[in-house]
This record gives structure tokens, C-alpha cells and sequence, in this order.
């Protein structure tokens, strides 16, 4: 191949390359594949099946829970979730409150934050955890085939502490 | 501008946008720059400096505290962490335990997983917090300037938890 027709496809390889990344940059579309993706994620959930909800995601997410755990790749995350959502999690109702928001982190990469309300359940060790508002942070990767968990971090909110932030919550806020 | 030489210009503009977000890709050198970033970090928490700490963030950062305030862009992110450090933080220490991971995001974001260890402190609520672990998400973007905190998301580690993790613990965890 010339040199002259190599730098006449590298504008069209350069394209490919930053398809993916930038194809539903719009915040209309950033914010309807967010919504998709916390449907199937609650669809998963409310299956109870772990290999449903960890095909939108990376193969290399780290997820850290409620309690502060750390998982890290999907093998184990998936695994992990296998083990929770068939047993203490089966039947917990999980509903999205608010997608509280939408950020984008360079090209590539969406930081959401969504309010999630979950029934109450049993811990191994038998502490009887009550229903919980949590606040996720899910880091969204741009893939061809759509958005993909990476990195999610679930923290469950402390109302009573709440009454103490320094910060006016904004009017979409718990 | 002929259209000959627009095409010609592309491989070059392309590289020129690229070029940031490609500049420290290599493992060694993201783990030195998550140190350094992680150590201004606790500097400015040692001198209870809400301002030098923000210095390392972007203008639309989004935090996420223990307790599930959900903090959103640098003014109102530090503007709580002036009002926290100046009051209950001040004085308490904090050591980093680990980095657990760094797993980069596309081109432009670093996901990162640090433990620290926090002193004891009370609450405004009158509640005294013990000592804790926490686990911190900061999900980092890579700038010119360096790499900038983009989202963090901070997890006490609730350690009777532990014992009923599916997953055995990476050898560094605690």
C-alpha cells in the first residue's frame, strides 16, 4: 500500500475510532440509554439473575456495596450477586426514585447518581436490615453495542444525618 | 482552504485531541500520579484546607459523603468540605491503608479504589462517630494539568460485614 493512501484512510480510521465515544453524546440521548440501563439493571434485580444484569457491564467493573465490600471484575461481581440476589435479596422490592444526575467524564465515560428505595431483608448474620434509601454512583462506559456498568460504588443514605448537611439539598434530592 | 487540504489536516487534529488523554496511560506512571493526587488529598485534609483539596478536582465534580450527601460541582463540593474540615475533621487524622486498584475507563478516566483510616470524631447531631475504614471511588479524569477528581464516592466499611463476603478477599483488603 502507498504511503499516500495510508494517510488518505487515517481521517476515516480517526472517525471509527471516536464513533462509539461520542455516537449519543446529546444529554436527550445520554439520559434515555442511562434510563434504559437502570430498567434492565432493576429487571435484573427483581429476576434475581446476576448473568442478566452483568451483561451491561464491563468485564473489568469493580463494585464496592453497602457495607463496603470491594469486588473487582465481573466474574467475581456477577458471582457475588449471584450468591445475594438468590438468597437475602430474592423478593426485596427495588425502585428507582430519581436519577439525581448525569455527567459526563471526558469522551468516553457518563457518572450517574441514582436514588434507589429498597425493601427490607435479612443479613447472613441475622441482622434485620430496614428498608434503605442508597444513593449509587454508577461510572458508565460508551461501548459500541451501549452504555456498560464499570465502576459502581451503593452507599446507603443516613436520614438523620441528612438534617445536618452544610449544603441546601437540591429540589430533586431526598 | 481546498478540500485536498482539509483531509490532509485531519490525522493531525485527530492526534492533537487525543493527545491529553493518552499522555500517562502507561500502568507505572498512572500509579505514581494516583499516589501524588492521593497525597495532596490527605495534605489538604491535614491542614483542614478546603480550598488547596479542590485544587485537584473539576468544576463539575460530583461527592457522594459516608452518610449519602450528594454533593454537586466544586463550589457546593467545597464549600461542605470547608464548613466539615473546619469543624468536626479538624484535628482528626486520616492515613491512606491502600490502593486497591486503579482500573483505567476509556482514554480519559481513571477508576481508582483507596482505603483510609479516620480517626474518631463527633457529629453535629452529637453522635460520635468511632474510628473508621473507609472505601473511596474517585474516579479521576486525565487533563493537561494532570489527573483532576471527577466523582468520589466514599463507603464506610462495615467490618462485622465482612465475614459474610461470597468473595474471598483480595490479599491487600482488609
Amino acid at each position: 500500500m502507498h504511503r499516500r493512501q495510508l494517510f488518505a484512510m487515517a481521517p476515516a480510521l480517526a472517525l471509527t475510532a471516536t464513533a462509539p465515544a461520542t455516537a449519543s453524546a446529546s444529554p436527550a440521548d445520554d439520559a434515555a440509554d442511562v434510563a434504559a440501563l437502570l430498567a434492565e439493571y432493576q429487571a435484573a434485580w427483581a429476576a434475581s439473575d446476576a448473568a442478566r444484569m452483568f451483561r451491561i457491564a464491563t468485564d473489568d467493573i469493580h463494585w464496592v456495596n453497602v457495607v463496603g465490600m470491594h469486588w473487582q471484575g465481573k466474574a467475581d461481581v456477577e458471582e457475588a450477586h449471584r450468591v445475594y440476589l438468590e438468597t437475602l435479596f430474592r423478593g426485596v422490592p427495588m425502585a428507582l426514585e430519581a436519577v439525581e444526575s448525569v455527567v459526563p467524564i471526558g469522551a468516553d465515560v457518563l457518572a450517574v447518581v441514582a436514588r434507589w428505595s429498597v425493601g427490607a431483608y435479612t443479613t447472613p448474620s441475622g441482622f434485620e436490615a430496614p428498608a434503605s434509601i442508597d444513593r449509587m454512583s454508577l461510572i458508565l462506559k460508551r461501548t459500541p453495542e451501549g452504555l456498560r456498568m464499570a465502576h459502581v460504588a451503593n452507599i446507603e443514605v443516613n436520614a438523620r444525618a441528612q438534617a445536618s448537611n452544610p449544603i441546601r439539598p437540591a429540589p430533586d434530592a431526598a
